[in-house]
C-alpha cells in the first residue's frame, strides 16, 4: 500500500519541486542547476508525503498551501542534506549514489545552494495559499522556522557532531534524534494540519505526538538498517556509524533492544491516531512502513 | 549627525539581537556561542538603522515589528558574511578586525551558525508583531525571503563568484551589486516601511527608489574605500579586490567616474524622499553617511 502512497505523493511533490524551481530566473544558472540537482535527485521524500497524508485527513485543506509546506519541508530537507555532505561536516561523496552536491559542483557552489534552498522553502511557504487565512499562513512559516533552526535541525546537527565519537547516554542520544531529524518530521505533520481551517488543537496535539513516535523510530530503523543492510541496497556506505563511531540505539540496547524500541513507537504512533477525525489510514501505513522499510 | 543616529539605533538594535539570542536554550551552547560571535562582533548596523529610519516616517509603525525586522535582516546578514569567509569561499580570517567565526571556531560550527542565523531571521519576523495585521506580517516574510535567496542575495552572490577574475561590463556588475548587497539594503527600508498600517504603496514606491540609489552607492563607495583607505581604518585588508581582479567601479570608471557615479546616487536617492509625508532628515542623513564615510 504504501507503495501505491508514494508514487501518487511523489509525482505530486515532483511537480509542486518543479514550479518551484521553474520560478528561479536565469540569475545565475549554476547555482539553480545545483539546487535543481540537490533537490531532484530523488530520495524517499518521507516529509512530503507526511504534508500530504495529514492534509489530507480533512476535506477543507488548502491544497496550494499543502503543495507549498510539502516543497518547503524538502527544501528544507535537501540543503540540510548538502551542508551535511560538505568536508568541513560528515565530508560524503556520495548520496543516494550519486555525486554529493560539492563533488558534482564545487565547495562554494554547495553552500550557496543549501542556503538558497533554505530561503526558497521560506519563499514558498509565505507565498502560497491564498485561500488559507494569513494567521494561518503566518503559523506555517512559524512551524517551518522552530523547527529548522537552532531550536531544532540545526541545534541537533550541532549537538550531534558535539558528541560525535563520545559514549552518549539514551537521553542524550534521544535529544539529538528529536531535534536532528524529528523536529522536521514533527512539522511535516503539523503543518499538513495547519492546511486545514477546520483543524483543532486537540487533533494538532493528537497528530504531534504521532510525529513524535515515528520520527524517533524512523531514526531507530536507520541505526538497524545501518547495521544490518547491504551498501548496495541502503545507496550509501553500510557500517558508517560503527566506523565512525556514532552511539547508535543498536549499541546502547543491542540489535533485539532496537528492534523492540522501534515496535514500541510504532504502536505508540497507531494510538495517537485513535479517535482522530477522518481517515487515518495513510498515517498508520506511514507508521508500519516506518519500521518495516528496509532502506 | 549620523554618529547620533548610530548611537541610538545601534543600542536599540543591539538589545534587539540580545532579546533574539537569550531566546535560545542550553541545547547547543558551542553553536549559541559562534551565532552570538558572528551576530554581535560590532559592524556598521546600516541595514537595521534603515529599517528603524524608516519606520519612524509614521507614527503608527509597530515598534515591535520594526525591532523583529531589524533583528531578522541583521542576521541574514551576519549569516552571509559567516559562509562568504568560509574556506570554500573568500577565504578570509579576519572580519572587522578580529578572527572570522571559522578561525575563531571551526568550520563545521561556521556553517552550521550560519544556516541557523538565516532560520533564526524568518523566526524574529514571523513570530513578532503581535499588533500589525497578519497579512503584513507574511508580507515582512516575503519581502525578507525574496531578497535574500536565489533571487537577491545568494544569487548575487553565485553571480559574483560566476565572474571572479574575469573582465565584467557594467551593467553586469551593477546586476552583481543589485542583488548581492542591494535586495537587503531594499528589503531594509521596505520591510521598515511595512511596520506601518498607514504606509502607502506609492511610498513604498518611492522608499525603493531610495533604497535602490543608497544600495549601489554604497557598494560603489566600497570600491572607492577598497583603494583610498587604508587596511587599519577599513577594518579588513586594504586593495584586497585589486589583489583578487575583482571587477569594481574605479577599475571601469576610473577613480574620479566612481566617485561621480557615488554623487549622483546619491542624488537619486534625496529626489526619491523628496515629497514623501513625515520627516526623512535621517533617511537624508542616511544618504549624505554612506557617499561620505570612510569605513
Amino acid at each position: 500500500m504504501i507503495a501505491q502512497w508514494q508514487q501518487q505523493y511523489g509525482e505530486r511533490i515532483n511537480a509542486a519541486l518543479r514550479r518551484a524551481l521553474d520560478r528561479l530566473d536565469d540569475l545565475a544558472p549554476g547555482l539553480r542547476d545545483a539546487m535543481e540537482y540537490g533537490l531532484l535527485q530523488g530520495g524517499k521524500r518521507v516529509r512530503p508525503m507526511l504534508v500530504y497524508a495529514t492534509a489530507g485527513l480533512h476535506t477543507d485543506s488548502d491544497q496550494q498551501a499543502a503543495d507549498a509546506a510539502a516543497a518547503a519541508i524538502e527544501c528544507i530537507h535537501a540543503y540540510s542534506l548538502i551542508h551535511d555532505d560538505l568536508p568541513a561536516m560528515d565530508n560524503d561523496d556520495l548520496r543516494r549514489g550519486k555525486p554529493t552536491v560539492h563533488r558534482a559542483f564545487d565547495e562554494a557552489t554547495a553552500i550557496l545552494a543549501g542556503d538558497a534552498l533554505q530561503t526558497l522553502a521560506f519563499e514558498l511557504v509565505s507565498q502560497s495559499g491564498d485561500d488559507l487565512p494569513a494567521e494561518r499562513r503566518l503559523r506555517l512559516v512559524q512551524e517551518l522556522a522552530t523547527a529548522s533552526g537552532y531550536g531544532g535541525m540545526c541545534g541537533g546537527q550541532a549537538l550531534d557532531i558535539y558528541h560525535e565519537g563520545k559514549p552518549v547516554e539514551r537521553a542524550t542520544l534521544e535529544t539529538i534524534h528529536r531535534h536532528k531529524t524529528g523536529a522536521l518530521i514533527r512539522a511535516a505533520v503539523r503543518m499538513g494540519a495547519l492546511c486545514s481551517p477546520a483543524m483543532q488543537e486537540t487533533e494538532l496535539a493528537a497528530l504531534s505526538r504521532y510525529a513524535e513516535a515515528i520520527g524517533l523510530a524512523f531514526q531507530v530503523q536507520d541505526d538497524i538498517l545501518d547495521i544490518t543492510a547491504d551498501t548496495a541496497t541502503l545507496g550509501k556506505t553500510q557500517g558508517k556509524d560503527l566506523a565512525q563511531q556514532k552511539s547508535t540505539y543498536p549499541a546502547l540496547l543491542g540489535l533485539d533492544g532496537a528492534r523492540a524500541l522501534a515496535a514500541s513507537l510504532h504502536r505508540d504512533a497507531l494510538a495517537a491516531l485513535a479517535g482522530l477525525p477522518g481517515n487515518t489510514e495513510t498515517l498508520e501505513a506511514f507508521a508500519h512502513y516506518i519500521v518495516q522499510r528496509e532502506y
